[in-house]
């Protein structure tokens, strides 16, 4: 089945650009989001990892600034023109979110939260889709289908890893879901091999698998300094590993008809 | 580590008394939901499963008749004064719900939702709070610390199945959880095992296994006409199925120092 | 379907009694094992666990006294003639073992050697048939016809948990697979809770849950002294504790047609 | 970890050739299995899938021709001189084997076979040791020392897919595990992405895939007709199909220091 594009902004996703979206797990504070973008500006990705509001299995960890992130996402969007990717979490945030953000993200905790799909079906922005890490593929469909319902078909799939038996790596990220959607489904597909591996030695590798399964962008996670990240410090990338893995996506992408 | 139990209306969940709550995964119609109200309490139920908002993998299901189950709910309540458990699955949904319900049930989907589990907190009704079908044990625990931390120890934990590779039942009831946190969380722990085998054959079965290991109660579907219901046909109880399972049970308690 | 039930020295399996076959995971020396004998026939079980050949994780852990054994069988059978069950597993060892042992156990790691079951279809012996961790119930059924193929019909089949994403427990007890057999397929069911559960304090419950799910026996572990046990320390009953889930079972099993 | 390369025959593996050893699931008769070998030669294969003895789920399906292959394989390897790779199942069958074989491969439901493994660790064959479906990574590399210990240090690990709550896909193909692997441990890594998905239209992109995550090699299942195929025909590839494939991988593999 052919990939139908999702355009917004200046960008196209589904066709033969490759995107990186990249950025820390939440935002911190100015400083170190600002940095990020910067970052993810210079290497030539196309849109920012702004998480506002995060779902943390403990009540006790950080839960992002919330509502104290909106003075840090107007500067840094000024500064540097990046659109913003961040994950809503409660339909009631969709007032506060609508403003600050260009691309929704469901994460893995909603993916079965059809109330939240069903008013994200209003919304004309474009939805990054993440699997449930216990989906199925045709319960993962089904769910898209509860935005397209509401009349939004701004649709982008993300692997981002399944739950296994498996525990050296955080989850399995399962490409041949990649592979089947890219043939089964009109929506692009995005990967997310930090989420999906956990360890960010194993990012570089899996980014690129993740390209010749078909996949039409990558969502990673960066931090200036992961070691004292807030969250995820294990699986983000420091900037030097992201350089490097980018350098390798340039030589790759042009073998699957995509560029960088 | 003893249970502390969880008292409101006249019952006490977690003490002496085993509870039995059931009734049809949804509310059909004012015949439907009033018969098995009667049928429920006819045989000893304490809560009666009123569902008003239905979570369906497919958009195109039948959703529950939402806020048109208002008048429904009130006639079978005055009639019958059951307790009244629904599942919310949306924060917004609490000031509808909130002058019908008893017992909040927070349903598998949306275990994983804290913005809701948040929202719950700040109630004072009891909450059933149920399992992921791909949570560890240790997350749903933390899960149940969401609710706590909002101010609501009311909390009973509900296993019903966990997601494995099995295909010939619908879910894989994990009774070894049951016995576990009846040794290491505070937490009243009831069972599902109408979804947890997703065959109401198995059902009478796995209810009395419940018992064993150790469950202070069930939730159970049931409907005057399974092969006609409009969701979950196939894990229904008939009414003479419920009865049959109502007389074993009656035996079995009292080998475990609880009464029917 | 009617249980049909394995007759063999004088014991019949799958009928009104209800077995319990229990021991150390290993025999260790011939007071160990001996002690076991006395006390697992004290209490009444029918068959004695004697473990001569070990599969273990790892090649440095200890693999059994294996061709050693053999005095120490004898003797202890001699002694207090219990019946023996043993694990087999490498076809060649059928010589050496038909001599010593009454039951052939198909070990989980070995439900899919269909090489080994295909010798054990000429044997006359039955055969408990464990499940793979791995498989699904059609598997399970598919294995037991090859031995059933080579001419062998005395299968009894034993739930021992499966594999999931749970970590707090060893494996995942699937007792709904114990009831789905009971009425799906003609072999007698026995379920092992010290590898269902892999914790102790777990294995009196679900004792007691597979009872009711239609069970017609157990397998379990004993040891004289748990905490120095050479292999599944962490799972084996103490004898006071054996002792109290006997009690137990006398009083439940006679509710579901079985006596002990 | 730098990886340990298994030299043997004229090829080395684990060092800068890639290597696609491919061929039917099973040999059928000598015309199939001349043309499969013509085939994987002039493609550049070096080593020959010879399914001998064959484990299927049912004891009424195809298991091999079993010794009856033994002239069709003298016939071939003179005819095309390449190596044989072929599954044992059974530790009696090294004597037959021993003078047909050049590799030997531990299937996937024996993997836990030890006492198999022990026997091959006597072996001075390479052994392609498939992971179990349902091993973690911990007890495939467990398994691995089963046959150092031996003193066979010969091996090569391959994946070829878990299983998973997935439904749309035969197995779950798990990439981190070969980045992992690549990273961790001193063996070479395969990956055989006909079981790993179980769909031929998914193996050419997962193919692609294991090169990024750093495999080694291929085990490729391709037949000349494979509507017809005795064993496995939704995954094996049509030698058009293999073809494309292989004119994809010589543009790939030079991207990651190998050449085909």
């Amino acid at each position: 089945m052919k990939t139908k594009s999702v355009s917004f902004g200046a960008i196209e996703v589904g066709a033969t650009s490759f995107h990186v979206w990249a950025g820390p797990c939440v935002i911190e504070d100015e400083s170190q989001f600002l940095k990020s973008a910067q970052f993810v500006r210079s290497q030539g990705g196309t849109a920012l990892r702004a998480g506002i509001f995060k779902l943390r299995t403990s009540a006790e960890s950080f839960q992002g600034l919330r509502e104290e992130s909106q003075p840090i996402i107007k500067k840094v969007r000024s500064e540097t023109d990046l659109l913003m990717i961040s994950e809503i979490t409660d339909p009631r945030q969709i007032e506060f979110l609508d403003s600050l953000v260009d691309i929704y993200q469901v994460g893995t905790r909603n993916m079965f939260n059809y109330e939240l799909l069903k008013e994200l079906g209003k919304s004309v922005k474009p939805i990054l889709l993440k699997r449930a890490f216990s989906a199925r593929i045709a319960e993962w469909l089904k769910a898209a289908d509860y935005i397209v319902q509401g009349g939004n078909e701004n649709i982008i799939l993300c692997e981002r890893g399944i739950r296994t038996f498996e525990t050296k790596t955080r989850n399995t990220l399962d490409l041949n879901a990649v592979a089947f959607l890219k043939q089964e489904s009109p929506f692009p597909v995005f990967v997310d091999p930090s989420h999906g591996t956990g360890l960010s030695q194993l990012v570089p590798a899996l980014s690129q698998s993740a390209v010749c399964a078909g996949a039409d962008g990558l969502l990673i996670e960066t931090h200036p300094n992961p070691s004292q990240a807030l969250c995820d410090s294990q699986q983000a990338l420091s900037f030097s590993e992201f350089e490097g893995l980018m350098a390798k996506l340039k030589k790759l992408t042009p073998l699957y008809g995509k560029s960088l």
